[in-house]
C-alpha cells in the first residue's frame, strides 16, 4: 500500500511561504479556487452533504488539501440543511493514505507548523462536529485516513481494504490526540498494541476489535451510508449533538490545551537526523516502486 | 413501552413545598407512612436484602418515590444483618420506566431542583453501597431504570426486554454521571452511540455489549440473583468493599464536586421553552395511547 | 494453588535491617552474590534476553527476590544488544505466586515498607520498559505474578492454568497501581468484578477477556514468545518505544507521585490485627496443606 508523494504544487506554496503569511494566505486562496479536490455535493431533500475525496493518487493529506477539507467541514456545519455528513473517496481502493511524507520531508519550518496546525484544526471541527458524520470507507485507509474514520460517528467498510495507525512501521510517532481517538473507539490494551506495531487491520478484524461497525460490499458502501444516517436523524438533534458533544469534549478540549506544545513537539521531532534520514529512504523506496 | 404518568398526589406535595421546606418534609413523612411502593424484605439467615418496587404503573422515579429509595438503600446499609441487596420488581414487564416525565413538565421549581437532588443522592448512595448489590431485572429498564440497573454491582436480566440510556429519544440528554456508569459499564465506543441513538437494547443485545452479565428465564430472575450473591459473599466483605470503594470513588467524586453545578444545568435546560415543548407532546402521546 | 512460604534467609535479612541501612545494603549484595534465583539469559544474536524464575517452590516475590529482578531488570534495559525481555519460570507449573506472604505477616516495619518499595520499582521498571517485553506464562499466576504479567506487552499462556488478581480472597486489597494496571487490560468493568471477587481466570477465560494475548501448548510457551517478539522487533524501535511510553506515562507517573502514600497505606493496612490474624490463619492453612 502506497503513501502518496504529491510534490506538484508543494513548491509554490513555499515560495508563498517565504514571503509573508498574507501572501501565503491568497496563494492558498488561489489554490483553492482553481478546482478542488473535494467535491461537496448537499442533498437539500435529504440533509445529507457527501464530501468524496478526489486528490489522486492517494488522497494524501499535505496542507492545501487539509485547508480544503476545514472550508468544507465548516460550510456544512453552517449549513443549516445538512444534518448528516458522509466522508468517501473518489480514488478507486484508497480512502486516504494520510499525511503527505512530503510535507515532513526536508521541511520549511513555517510551514510544517502551519501544516501541523491545519492538522489539528481539522481534527478538531470533524470529531466535535454538531452534524451526524459517517466514514464510508470505500478503500484502504492507513494513517491520518484512519483518524479522520475515527473521528466520525460511525464507520461502513468494504472489505478486503486496511485500517489503522501506522506510524510507527515509518519510524514515526502518533501524536497523542490521534492514541485518544483510537483509546476513546477501541479501549487502552487494543490501542497500546496496535499502535507499538503500527497494525493495519483488515477490515474483518477492524470489524473484530471495533475499529469500524459494518462491512458492506464495495459498492454498497455509500448507500448503507446513506441508509445508516436514517436511524441517528430519528433523534432529536439538540440532545443527540449535546451528548456527542459532552462525551468527546475532554478529547478535544486536551488538545486545544497543548496546540503549541503539540506543534512544537512534532516540529522538533519530524527535523531530528534520524527521522529525516528514515523518511528520506522511505521517500526513495516508493519512487523506486513506481518505477 | 411506556414511560408512566403519575399524576395523583403529585400536586398536594406541591402545595406542601410552596408553603415551606419543613411542612414539605411533613408531608413526605406522611406519604411514606401511607403504605410505602417499596417492599423491603431483609433475610437475617442469608443476610440478603430483595428491595421490589411496587409503585404502579411502572416504577416511575418521582421525588417521593426516589425519597423512599433512599430511605430503604440507608436502612440496608445500616442494618450489619445485610451483606446483599437484590433490587427487582413487583409490576409486570416493567423494572423501572425511569425518571417520572410530570417532574419536569411545567415544574415548581423548588420542586425539580429537590427532585434533581434526591436522584443524586439515590445515585451516589447506590453506586456506593459496601454491601453487595444484584439488579434481578424482570421487565423493561430504561433510562433511569438502566441507571439504577448499571449502578449495581450484578445484573441479571430475563428475556425479551429492553435496557437503555434512551434519553435522546425524548428530546432530552442523560446527564453526565449517568453517561460516567454507561463508560465504566460498557466502555467509551458503545456508550457514545448508545448515548446519541438513545438505544433501547434488547436483552441478548445487552448481555453482548456488557450492559448486563447473565440472562435466566423471567421466573428465574430472583432465585438466580440469590444464587450469585453467593459467590459474592465468600469473599472477606471488608477486602470486597475497599476494593469496590477504590474504583468507583471518582467517578462518585466528580459528581459530589459539582452536585449544585448539576442541578442548576438540569434546571435552566429542562425548563426552556423548546424542551417543555417536546415534553408536553410526549406526554399528550402517552395519553393517546392510553385510550 | 499455592502461594509460597519461604522462612528461611529472611530472619537474616531483618537482623540486618535492625542495624543500619548500609549494612543491609552490603546483606542483600551477600545474598545476590551467592546463588541468584533468576537465570538471566542474553542471546546477543537475535538480541533476547530469557528472564526465567527459579526461587522454589512458587517463585514468590520476597524483598531479596524483587531486589534481583530489579537488577535483571536494569541489566536488560542497559544491555544494548538486548531488543526484548521474555520473563518466564523454571518451576513446575508455577509462573509465581505472587507476593511471598511472610513477607507481610508479623513484619519488621522497615523492612515492610523496604519491601514495598522494591515492589514498587520493579512494577515501574517492568512497566516502562523501553525493550519489548514478552510473558511466557508455563504456570498459575496469580496476584503479583498476574501484576508481572500484565506489565508486558504481550502475554502467552499454557492451558490449564490459573491467572488473576486474587487478593480479595486473602482479605487483602490490591493496590490502587494493580487495578491500573488490570483496568489497561481489561477495561473497567471486567477489572471492577475480578477485583472485588478476587477472580483466577483459568487460561482459556483470560483469553477470553484480554487479560493474555495467546495460548499455546505448555512446551511451547517460551517458542512462541521468540516468534512473536520477531513482530515487535519489525518495528523502528524508537518510534515503538515512543508510543508505548506516550501511553503507559501517566499510569506509572500516578504511582510516583504516590509512592510514600502508597507506601503508609500498606503499611498501616497490613498490620492491623484483623489483617494480621487472617495472614496467620492463612499461612497456618498453607502448612497443614503441605503436610
Amino acid at each position: 500500500m502506497r503513501i502518496g508523494i504529491v510534490t506538484s504544487g508543494l513548491g509554490i506554496a513555499r515560495q508563498c511561504l517565504r514571503k509573508n503569511t498574507s501572501v501565503y494566505r491568497t496563494c492558498r486562496r488561489q489554490v483553492t479556487g482553481s478546482g478542488s479536490p473535494l467535491d461537496l455535493n448537499v442533498d437539500s431533500k435529504t440533509g445529507i452533504a457527501v464530501l468524496s475525496m478526489n486528490k489522486p493518487p492517494v488522497n494524501s493529506l499535505n496542507l492545501e488539501f487539509l485547508t480544503e477539507l476545514n472550508i468544507s467541514l465548516e460550510k456544512v456545519e453552517n449549513d443549516k440543511q445538512c444534518k448528516g455528513l458522509i466522508i468517501t473517496s473518489s480514488i478507486p481502493k484508497i480512502f486516504s493514505a494520510g499525511l503527505d511524507i512530503t510535507e515532513m520531508y526536508q521541511p520549511d519550518i513555517d510551514r510544517l507548523e502551519e501544516f501541523w496546525r491545519t492538522l489539528q484544526d481539522m481534527w478538531i471541527k470533524l470529531y466535535g462536529m454538531n452534524c451526524v458524520t459517517i466514514a464510508a470507507i470505500n478503500g484502504h485507509s492507513p494513517a491520518g485516513g484512519c483518524l479522520m474514520s475515527m473521528s466520525c460517528d460511525y464507520r461502513i467498510m468494504a472489505p478486503n481494504y486496511t485500517i489503522g495507525l501506522n506510524e510507527t512501521q515509518l519510524g514515526i510517532v502518533a501524536p497523542f490526540w490521534f492514541a485518544d481517538v483510537m483509546l476513546n473507539t477501541v479501549g487502552f490494551r487494543q490501542t497500546e498494541m496496535a499502535l507499538q506495531l503500527g497494525t493495519l487491520f483488515k477490515t474483518e478484524e477492524a470489524l473484530n476489535i471495533g475499529l469500524i461497525d459494518k462491512v458492506v460490499p464495495q459498492e454498497e458502501v455509500l448507500s448503507a451510508a446513506q441508509q445508516e444516517m436514517q436511524r441517528w436523524f430519528k433523534i432529536p438533534g439538540f440532545a443527540r449533538q449535546l451528548s456527542k458533544t459532552e462525551l468527546r469534549r475532554p478529547t478535544i478540549e486536551k488538545l486545544l490545551k497543548k496546540k503549541e506544545e503539540d506543534i512544537g513537539y512534532f516540529r522538533d521531532y519530524i527535523t531530528k537526523d534520524a527521522i529525516q534520514k528514515s523518511l528520506g529512504m522511505y521517500l526513495e523506496s516508493l519512487k523506486n516502486r513506481r518505477k
